[in-house]
């Protein structure tokens, strides 16, 4: 199964760049990576009121539209992101959450100032702790 | 594997909407449905430029945001509806596409005026017909 980390902080913290910049290195050293956004409050727009798509979901538990190069599936799902990870990331080394600040039994890299336990960094230039402590048993 | 039927026919000639009855219908008989929407110009935006999980996607194959209740996955695909029935469709009884006018191999429903092989109907009415043909080995 995959490491799984999740990077809190607080908004504009600057996680998502630290993300990046995190994925391109495992990237670099043959890792395959996963990635779950949270988006506690639903301001992830993701379908367009009306669109096909969004009348069908309202029926059935999962839909899908499939575009050149991409396909987007939504799923009724509860907020349990280790599902997720058994579920759609399990061919993955490492999978990336971004937010659930508050989740046990994870590995949790905090960015700022966040009164939440875990690997505490400033920014891109603790990168390699942060890869350490993701990679570490 | 589930049935798999493609609903074909012009811009608004009433797709969705024979979808969405056939979908209460075959509910009500107990079966598990799938939906796949074809969008092959790239028409429906699923995420904001610039958002957190499309600077991620532009890096990874596969990418997830969970929101309340419902969680959206973009993943890297070719056009090949069956590939996605096949990996995230495999627990339904029947799975509706809607578009992919002149793939071959799998049944076709034909709503109006549309010069392409398959059982022909003109709407509602004919809904019955539509799922004795999806039903039938």
């Amino acid at each position: 199964m995959p490491k799984v980390v999740s990077i809190v902080g607080h908004h504009n913290a600057g996680k998502t760049t630290l993300i990046e910049m995190l994925i391109h290195e495992l990237i670099k050293r043959g890792f395959k990576v996963g990635y779950i956004k949270h988006d506690p409050k639903g301001h992830g727009i993701t379908d367009k009121d009306g669109s096909d798509t969004d009348r069908i979901f309202k029926l059935l538990d999962k839909v899908s539209l499939l575009s050149p190069g991409k396909l987007t599936l939504w799923e009724r799902r509860e907020d349990a992101p280790m599902d997720v990870v058994y579920d759609y990331f399990s061919d993955c080394h490492v999978v990336i959450l971004e937010g659930w600040k508050s989740m046990k039994g994870i590995k949790r890299v905090v960015l700022g100032e966040l009164e939440v336990d875990g690997l505490r960094v400033e920014g891109p230039q603790d990168l390699q702790r942060v890869i350490d402590y993701i990679l570490e048993d």
